[in-house]
């Protein structure tokens, strides 16, 4: 089940200067850098009153954010939802017809399990889906 | 001061059709629909854990939605911070550089006050500030 947004990830084309302006021009504080190895990127998550804003910078030309960013430029890249069971989730969308980016989840930021689903089944919206690596979520 | 993220705005051509999608494939329950004349759109809600998806489909070609929709496609339209002083969290954007859509909230949907950042001074997100229409947050 989806339990809450998890958080939202920001294409940037410099982290430095977009977390200066999320510090100054909104007042949110960063609360961690981390580099996705998985994903090429560099990222600074912002808590934002428990869910997060994750700023993604490309660290490599072949990296996905870099192509988003070529093709769209900066924005709202995707939303992330958390859920308790992320197989399940998986096969709740896919058993409506959604197509699976991911059909097996991987290792992303914060070593949580993640998952995509196809932006071109679901309205626009690339769709991420997280769990803690145990399967449980932390508030059950 | 940002509170929370209040909502996720996301610019759909069908509100029938995704409300459909974010029930079935997702497991969300749509919590309400509401016209909001101000912005010529039918919007639907789903409460995802305080935070909350807002689908938005024009009521009218001159709709920023319609705009928004035959320049990007469907997608995320905008991300809503829910602030317990609107006037104040405008000023503070503003003495940063950050060019205001509106300088002057108005009511947008569930009679709350809105304002809108524009996205070329905000890294490419479409950024919305809301508050009650008397200020102050629910919980504070």
């Amino acid at each position: 089940m989806i339990q809450r947004i998890d958080h939202l990830g920001i294409a940037v084309r410099s982290l430095d200067e977009t977390v200066k302006y999320y510090e100054k021009a909104l007042g949110l504080k960063c609360e961690r850098l981390e580099e996705v190895a998985s994903q090429k990127v560099k990222t600074a998550f912002f808590d934002v009153g428990g869910t997060h804003i994750e700023l993604l910078e490309p660290t490599s030309p072949d990296s996905p954010i870099a192509a988003f960013l070529e093709k769209r430029g900066e924005g709202i890249h995707h939303v992330a939802f958390a859920t308790d069971d992320i197989g399940a989730q998986l096969g709740e969308a896919k058993n409506a017809g959604v197509k699976l980016i991911h059909e097996v989840p991987f290792e992303g930021a914060a070593g949580k399990l993640v998952a995509f689903l196809h932006p071109k089944s679901t309205y626009g919206v690339l769709t991420e889906f997280c769990a803690p690596k145990d399967g449980a979520a932390s508030h059950h």
